[in-house]
């Protein structure tokens, strides 16, 4: 279960014919009585907006932040693509709301896939009357949503989380622009938690750093991302703390699944840098060790180079002193004070030929500390990367 | 001719047994009569600053910008070595102050090649003397120099601008870190004009932003990186304008030898930024493209899929706005006011079958401008990235 295991929700995924393959291609969440409830959503810094991200926050703010639905397509972003673009983000709110007999601007809309093609707007509108019938609170729905948002993902990712007397559940696809050919990072949350939007927003906005956005695949910054968090309020108030941590446990399963499920990728990387003057220098650190290719080949290549890993962190802009680096893979302690020093290299070999590596670098500093989950870069990358066919 | 073109310099360059292979790994570059030049650097802005650059830079600092000599070796960085890595750098300097009678300050010192591993210092102590024997003014003396400095270059880089009066010649290897196992940029730059230390200083500062800094393969900012100007003054006085022209002719010349000889790359792409608020957000945006693993597959893919770009260009920071933005191929507009435009789709197709690439993406918003000279992201490039050995 995910987005329909809290109280209140359902869900839907079908075939309409965006994707040529036949796969699953539209999905929509609602609340079960069709009434609007409190929804949060976090969207892409990309300037190069998507339509649907334009048309989604618009909604939002008309409603102050109430919802009744989500609709979904994979197969195409909706992205670069001007004034039609939005007229089609607005035709897919539209033809939900007719269907469920509420006002457009209670609908929000995602789309995920190629940017500047058209999107086909007749076959989304000719689907929608049969998935909003086929609605259902069951793990089946749940599972044919999450399905129907996949692009180059293998498997759908879904997480729920069950705390003291309420539930919060999410599915969620790719991992930022990881998906090439079909990008963007999707998520949707529910809860039958009572919380207002601004409550939501506040406990999607403190999950983000330790899940979604301590994820890098690529780099990239998708013109789509999305987050939405939706709350039914069935389970009455609940514990602030409490649906703090449910939220940011299922963002942070979810963006696990995403870096596991990564295009192309052998090793999923903890990344970890300590040490640091602040958090925020940690971050920055971490990321640009994350986001070097070099780095990422010679993870691919099962090679504990950590000179790439130094040289990264030297260029990376922080406060930094090579001569206090210290450096682990998988616990053992291969470089400190700057330079190589004797380890077991046997034990080192054989973490670097798992298929998770823990890597620590610590900047002997001061106590900022960052962590950020990664991946390698492969000859399947790049195979599925070459082109958009 | 590269380095000896200019009157006064004489170069050389030996195997003495760093490289396993048995190539050419150790290079020199003098002064024909011994005597100190005025002298110009710039190093890396990388803080884990490997051993070479930290000497190299104190030595400039001690004679006031006058050296005699530069000793390169390649195979490898003397980078994260610590103390001992200190003592080799200034063991090479020694080596050559002693052959040449000359104080060790006056000797520069560049080293490329693998990370944190210990300098063979012995075998090149035991080299030096035959190295500076065999210094000579030929043609034939620059080609080994040039040949020395080699890592994964599949050739050495020279260059040479004769101006009215005056020569300026140069070698170089490797760009920024596209040479995986055995890293760095490093170019040597020679003429026979007059000029103090302050103005050769300039006339790099100046050249830099037009060639070696407007080049990006991986993104990765050496620990050794290293541009070296030395002036014989034997042509006197020249042009201070045509001196700055010809620096920077050289420098953009070893730059695009640099980019068509990048580690597994198959297209060498020229990307344009105009229409940018200003030329700094404009240089931004470039290398923020130049950058994208996902822009660097599709080019290897021959596939002009601009949404990638626009994708890239919306979340480089820059102001942009998605209705602006122009996209050329090859000269031919492909997208413009943000969406796909009707096209000639065989001529844009045949012009990513070539190797040089041309794309100009124009934001509409101002008179910024900035160019960047960069590759494709091939399964070669990670071939060659997976290991150290």
């Amino acid at each position: 279960m995910s987005v329909t295991a809290a109280r209140g929700f359902m869900a839907a995924g079908a075939a309409v014919g965006i994707k040529a393959g036949g796969e699953k291609d539209l999905a929509l969440v609602a609340t079960d009585d069709h009434q609007p409830v409190p929804t949060a959503a976090v969207f892409t810094q990309n300037k190069m907006t998507a339509a649907p991200v334009v048309t989604s926050r618009k909604h939002l703010e008309t409603t102050g932040g109430m919802a009744t639905s989500v609709i979904i397509n994979s197969g195409n972003a909706n992205a670069a693509t001007g004034q039609a673009g939005l007229d089609h983000a607005k035709r897919m709110c539209d033809g939900v709301a007719r269907q469920l007999s509420i006002p457009p601007e209670q609908v929000l809309v995602c789309s995920t896939g190629l940017i500047s093609i058209p999107l086909p707007i007749e076959v989304i509108e000719a689907g929608i009357p049969n998935l909003t019938q086929s609605l259902g609170a069951t793990d089946l729905s749940a599972s044919d949503a999450a399905t129907a948002i996949m692009t180059t993902d293998t498997h759908p990712k879904t997480s729920v989380v069950e705390s003291t007397g309420f539930v919060v559940g999410g599915m969620a696809k790719g991992a930022a622009m990881l998906a090439p050919n079909m990008a963007t990072m999707l998520a949707v949350l529910t809860t039958d938690a009572e919380a207002s939007p601004d409550e939501l927003k506040a406990a999607l906005v403190a999950a983000l750093p330790v899940s979604f956005n301590a994820l890098s695949v690529d780099g990239a910054t998708s013109t789509n991302d999305t987050v939405i968090l939706m709350a039914s309020g069935r389970a009455g108030r609940v514990d602030y703390k409490a649906l703090h941590e449910a939220v940011a446990k299922v963002c942070a399963d979810l963006a696990g699944q995403m870096a596991g499920d990564a295009e192309g990728a052998t090793k999923v990387v903890r990344l970890w840098v300590t040490g640091a003057a602040n958090n925020e220098e940690a971050a920055v650190a971490a990321r640009q060790v994350a986001e070097s290719q070099l780095v990422k080949c010679s993870w691919y290549g099962q090679d504990p180079y950590w000179g790439r890993i130094a040289s990264e962190l030297g260029s990376s802009g922080v406060e930094f002193d090579p001569n206090q680096l210290t450096i682990t893979y998988g616990g053992t302690l291969v470089a400190s004070g700057g330079v190589s020093i004797v380890h077991d290299e046997e034990k080192v070999r054989s973490h670097m030929a798992e298929r998770h590596l823990e890597i620590v670098a610590d900047l002997g500093l001061g106590q900022g500390s960052a962590t950020i989950l990664t991946n390698d870069l492969t000859h399947a990358y790049i195979d599925e990367n070459m082109g958009t066919s």
